[in-house]
Formats: structure tokens, C-alpha cells, sequence
């Protein structure tokens, strides 16, 4: 009986796509899960492990037996396994290394030795190559050999004796064409490649670019050492946007939610003393209002408004700069027509801004005018800058090889909290005697 | 002589890669573009135009002559021609329509009638379909004859007598499979699909999840009536992340280069009025400890610390939260993970930045501990309490289904500065004698 229902349940699981296989296992209790591991082969386990992200790789890893878990490792992509060795400690990754043969090690050591974030690691080794001199009809016999086993067959890249890349067709054209032409009758020789250092943002730029469902990665001496696909760069893209949004909030590397509360703290502490400093500049600018504040203490009630509107309006316009940088937008004229647009933007803003607050002010103080004029010019005058500077510093930034989200930030909101209540309280201070 | 030079330049020009292509026409000067429309074919020239964007075409556009625009507008993949045409006025699209064939006029116009941002809009009517009895020589035959007009010959979709979709094949396994087993034998039946109306962000999210080169859209009636491929859903991932930094900014569909100082405003200012309006309440919290800032004005030069901090700190835990959703990544375990990680990292933030200000305090005051002290335990409730908003406040407005980003930024930092604030005040009034 118990070996029916396990074949009818197996049959059912197999029969779904691993994503969905990969979903409800995640659902399932401790004691289900032991019962997938005994129903499943190892290979057929392969393919759920690989849609776990790492965290969840590691935790059920450590429920598996030495046997089971070792075989499965064995079929996972080789980018899939580099990927979780670099994750595990080292002497159980040594350990994994010294039970698989020589090649495979060899291999994966290989992957492993590629810095974090680089084409290099993100790159596998499972990819087709052929001879020039191969025909067309002996190149569809290697995909039928080959394919299963390859990360991607739908290009097939050229390599010489001494392995240099010299050239790709993709599958597309291999099926078009007569069975008895020779590859190099129809490869490209203009070949779109990364190396093994380059940043992983701007392979997924190459990609993307270039419209390609993998891209050859080739070392200086121009052998081709491996490819990287496309589905491993939208995984990529999902990281670059979690750094981008950290970035912009002053909590680079730490918006995942597997970092522990001490190594957040350490990523988002520094952040936060730098902006405390610079906070400093502003209270010691208030400070030389003192004589002007013990006059009309009322006036202390609109800084934490000008400080706030100062903040969101630069961060509107840091925004649009970012975006353009990213997107490799700017070039003289963009610049022109950006500044023009922000500086017309910020004055209908500033404009319609001011004259609301000072309707409010005028309506709280009961009829005193003084008050309302003077918080309606000075964000105004707030607002107006705050658009601008959050515009051209972050670009002058950029122009320096800074990167402009991390350091503009606090920069900006420093400056136009400066300028706005420096402005306000200067317009107080010289009109003091009308209160 | 001419023709010679025209010659040699059209064989260099095109032995490029056609986004090289296009990079280099968009540095020419108008001139120089002339003689590109002179020398490339309408065809040769629809492979650099589909790498522009919408507005560099529609500039470009107006530069070519009637007829070879029309000709180099044919040879588009549908789905471009749709983007292109959602973008110039009526009159021209109608026109241009009436120019083309029937057949095509009718595909284009089904395309143009689905809605921005919705998987209708990014999908293409140029797929590969069989029939479930057709061999797989046969199917051989069809793609070596149709591959070249697909968007994909990778996948082959199988449709029923009534076009509904039964079944999908990858080329990979068409490759391996014996010539005259027929494609029901060897085609899965468990499709992954989406329907025309489907958000972009979901489909992206599908084919990312599934690790698909492309995604069938098919009709509540179950017909094929498209598909999607993976590198329009690179582009709109690009859309997405400005449409992510844009609400961060508080600045939604306004962070493209495009829009105009009048639609910029129209986007940004509602969020700053809307700011603008909450920040009176901060006002009005400062409004009430006047007596208390009359005597002692000195109080006011930390008003700006305490609000920008009360906002970065908020600011960084809701960058946590929002990643974890658009990952969904949360359950009942992860986010009671979360909250006690959050708290921790808050009394640790919390904690040292109030020692450093307090120290701060104490040296520019110049030995009177009084205002150190009061800014020190502000700044540690501030902290402390803005973590915990910000991680708390967007994950309960999520729950009442309204998208956090935009919701909660200006909520937590008003939360945010009252408490931090009204702390600081308090403490400060109720040792209003010891200074």
C-alpha cells in the first residue's frame, strides 16, 4: 500500500513544474519534507533545490543524508552548486569537494575562485562549443549528445584548437541553414562578450543591450571560459534594485532580510553618525538665531517643516538624476534640458507651496500677517533650491566618480535645510519689530 | 566614386551589431544621418530603429521620406510597431495603418487595443504554432521556414483545430526527439501562461520565477493570442525599478527625462502639498511648547536633527520592508524575525548615536549637561521608535492593500518627528529649572 500511494504521489509531484514543486515544498512541515526526501531521487531533488534561495538551500541541506545530498549536488548546474559552496563553511565545502571526482572539483574550484558580484561568478562552464571546420549536420548530432546537459543550446559558440572564442551562431541560424556547410560558412565573427571581472550590473546591461539570451565570457587571452544566461541576470536585477533602494535610503547592503540585527546595525549605523554630524551644521546654524528665537519662540514651529520639505523636494529631483545615470541618459543637451525643466518645476512648486502655507500661518496666528509672509517666501526660496541642488549636485558628484545615491543624500538635505532656514530666520530676524 | 565609398561604408556599417549600429547613428549629426537613410535599405535600417527609444523614433521619423518609412516600418517585429504607434498622434497612425495590408493593419490594431502596462500591450503575434499530430520532422520543416519572422523559435507552442493551447515544446527537446515521433508525444501539457490583461510586473515576475525565454498569453476562452520574451520583460524591469525609486522619491512617473516641466509639477507637487499639510502637525506639536522654547530658545537648534533623523531612520527600515514584499518574502515567522531584528538594530542605532550627541551637546555647551543629556534620550527614543514605525506602519498599510512605498514614507516621518519631538520637549520642560 505504502509503495502505491508513494508512485502516485510521486507521479503527481514530477508531473508539476519544479518552480511549483520548489513553492509547495516550501509550505510543507518538517516531517512532510522528510517524506519528499524519501520519495524523490536525488536527481529529481535537484531540480526543486535549485528554485530555494540560498538560505533555504542551507537549512534543508543539513536535513538531508550524507549520501542523498552529495548525489544531488552532483546534478545541480555548476553555477548553482558554486553559488551554494560559497555560502556553506569552508571545511564542508572542501569536504563536498573531495567526495566528487577530480573534474568536476576542479571545476567548481575554478567558479569558486571569481570575486562576489563579478561576470566570473555568475558564469557556468556547461556551455556548447565546436570547431570551426564542423558541419552543420555534425553540429545538430553534438546538440542531440550534448543538450540535455548544457545551460543554454540555443547559441553555439566557435572556439579554435587553442580554445580562443572565434566566433557564435546561434541555434536559429544552424536551422535554417544546408546540413553540409561548415560552421565558419555561417558563424559571426563579431562576437559580444564580458570578462570574468566585470561588474555584474553591467553584464545584465550587455544583455540587455544587446537583446541576448546568453553572452560568452572569455578571459584576457580570449578563450572562452564560460557563458552567462539571461534568467541568471534578471535574478541579478532583483539584487540591483534591493541595492538601489537601499542606497537611496541610507541602508546599503542591509534591506535583506536574512542579515542579523548586528551586521545591519554595522551597515546602517555609519550612515546614520555621518547624517547626525551633518545634522550638526544645521542646529549650529540655529544656534546663531538664538537672540531672534528668544524674541518670538513661535518662529521655532515651522523648522521642522522647512527641514522636512527640503529633504522630499531634493529627493523628488535626486530621483530623476539617479534614474537618468543609470540609464546612461545624459549628454550636454539632456543636462541643459534637465536643469531648465527642474528650475521651471521648482518655481510652479515653490509658488503654489508658499502661497498655501502662508494662507495656513495666516489663519493659525489669527490675523498677524508677519508670520505667514515670512514662512511662504522662505520655502518658496526652499523649495526653488531644493529642486535645483538636488538636480546639479548629484550630478557633480557623478562627475567626480563618486556614486551619487549614497553621498548626495545627506549632502542635499544638509544644504537645503541650511539654506531654507537661513533664509527664514534672516528674513525674521531683519523684520523682528513687526511682530 | 561614390558609389564605391557608399558601398564600403554600408559593408562596414552593417557588419556591426545592430544596437552598435544604433549607438553610433544617435552620435551623428543630422547630415551624416541623411546619407545613412540614403545608404541602408529601408530593412537595414528598421534593425537600427528598433534600438532607439520611443522619442529618439519619433524624431527620427519625421526625417525620413514618406515611402521609406513606411517600407522600414513593415519590416518591424509587431510589438515594436505597437509601442511605436501608441506614441504619435492619431491622425499619422490611422493613415500609416491604411497603408499597410489588411492582415497586418488588423494585427497591429488587435496590439494597439490592449492597455498600457499590461501583458497585451508587451506581447507579439509572431510565434511558432503546430499542430499536436504534426511529426517533429515536419515541425523541423515549418521552423526552418518560419524561424526567421518568429520573435522565438525556441519554444513551439502546439494549439488545437480552435488555436487553444494544449501544450508547449522547447527546441531542446524537438532537437533530441527521434524525426517521426509526433509532437503530442513529446509536448508538456502543463503550461505556464498569462492573460492580456495581466500587469507587466507579474509577467516579468513569471518568467523570472520560471525561468521561461518566453510566455504564451492566451484569452479567458483559453486561444493563444500572443507571446511575451524575456527581453521585453528586461525592459520593463527597468520601467519598474524607476517606477520603485519614483515612489520612494515621493515622485512617482515623474523620474523620466521625458516628461515636462508641467506634467513633472502635476506628479510631484500633490506629494509635497500632501507633506506640506502633514508637517503642520509637527508645527502645531512645537506651537504648543512655546512657553517652554521662550525660555529657553537654545532648545530650538536641535529641532532639524531630531526630524531628519526621526526620517532616515524610518526611512531605512521601510527600504527593509519594501523589498521583502516585492520579494514576498513574508509569512508570520519571517516578519515576527523581522520585527525583533528591527528592534534589536534600533537600541544598538539608538544608543550610540544618542552617547555621540550627547557628547556633542555637552562640548559645545560647554559643561552643562542639561540640553546633552535631554538630546541624548531623544535621540535614543527617536531612533528606537523610528525603527520600529517604519518596519511596522507599511507592513499593516500593506495589509489594508494600499501600496506602502507611497503611503508610508510621509506617514512614518510625521509619526516619527511627533514622538521624537514630543519626548524632546517634554523632557525639556519638566527640567526646565536646572538650566
Amino acid at each position: 500500500l505504502k509503495n502505491k500511494q508513494k508512485e502516485a504521489f510521486r507521479e503527481e509531484f514530477l508531473d508539476l513544474h519544479p518552480t511549483d514543486q520548489t513553492e509547495i515544498f516550501k509550505q510543507m512541515s518538517h516531517e512532510k519534507r522528510k517524506a519528499v526526501y524519501d520519495y524523490l531521487r536525488a536527481k529529481e531533488f535537484a531540480e526543486l533545490f535549485q528554485g530555494l534561495a540560498l538560505h533555504e538551500q542551507k537549512q534543508v541541506f543539513t536535513e538531508l543524508e550524507d549520501q542523498y545530498a552529495l548525489e544531488m549536488l552532483k546534478q545541480l548546474p555548476a553555477d548553482d552548486i558554486t553559488d551554494f559552496f560559497s555560502e556553506i563553511p569552508d571545511h564542508i565545502s572542501t569536504y563536498l569537494l573531495s567526495s566528487m571526482n577530480v573534474e568536476e572539483a576542479e571545476n567548481i574550484k575554478f567558479l569558486l575562485s571569481h570575486q562576489d558580484d563579478s561576470a566570473g561568478s555568475l558564469m557556468t562552464t556547461e556551455f556548447i562549443s565546436v570547431s570551426p571546420t564542423a558541419t552543420i549536420d555534425e553540429v545538430m548530432e553534438q546538440l542531440r549528445q550534448e543538450g540535455m546537459g548544457a545551460e543554454t543550446i540555443y547559441y553555439i559558440y566557435v572556439v579554435d584548437q587553442s580554445n580562443k572564442l572565434i566566433g557564435v551562431v546561434s541555434l536559429r541560424e544552424i536551422i535554417s541553414a544546408p546540413l553540409q556547410l561548415t560552421i565558419d560558412q555561417v558563424m559571426k565573427e563579431q562576437v559580444v562578450t564580458v570578462f570574468p571581472t566585470m561588474d555584474q550590473e553591467r553584464v545584465s546591461k550587455v544583455i540587455k543591450d544587446y537583446n541576448l539570451l546568453a553572452v560568452p565570457v572569455v578571459s584576457e587571452d580570449e578563450q572562452l571560459v564560460g557563458i552567462i544566461t539571461v534568467d541568471d541576470v534578471l535574478d541579478v536585477l532583483d539584487d540591483e534594485v534591493s541595492e538601489d533602494i537601499g542606497e537611496f535610503a541610507a541602508a546599503r547592503g542591509a534591506v535583506d532580510l536574512d542579515v542579523s540585527s548586528m551586521v545591519a546595525t554595522k551597515k546602517r549605523l555609519p550612515w546614520l553618525v555621518l547624517l547626525l554630524l551633518i545634522g550638526m551644521l544645521t542646529a549650529g546654524l540655529i544656534g546663531t538665531f538664538e537672540a531672534t528665537l528668544a524674541e518670538v519662540a513661535l518662529l521655532a514651529m515651522f523648522i521642522p517643516l522647512i527641514a522636512d520639505m527640503a529633504g522630499n523636494t531634493g529627493t523628488q529631483s535626486l530621483a530623476v538624476v539617479v534614474r537618468g545615470l543609470a540609464l546612461n541618459q545624459f549628454n550636454r543637451d539632456t543636462i541643459i534640458r534637465l536643469i531648465k525643466r527642474e528650475t521651471a518645476t521648482g518655481l510652479m512648486m515653490g509658488i503654489v507651496c508658499g502661497i498655501i502655507v502662508s494662507m495656513i500661518a495666516l489663519f493659525l496666528s489669527q490675523g498677524s500677517p508677519i508670520l505667514g509672509f515670512i514662512i511662504g517666501v522662505s520655502l518658496f526660496v526652499t523649495i526653488l533650491f531644493s529642486t535645483l541642488s538636488g538636480t546639479i549636485i548629484p550630478l557633480l558628484i557623478h562627475k567626480l566618480k563618486i556614486d551619487p545615491v549614497v553621498a548626495s543624500g545627506p549632502f542635499i538635505t544638509t544644504i537645503n535645510d541650511i539654506i531654507g532656514l537661513f533664509v527664514y530666520f534672516s528674513i525674521a530676524t531683519s523684520l523682528l519689530h513687526y511682530f
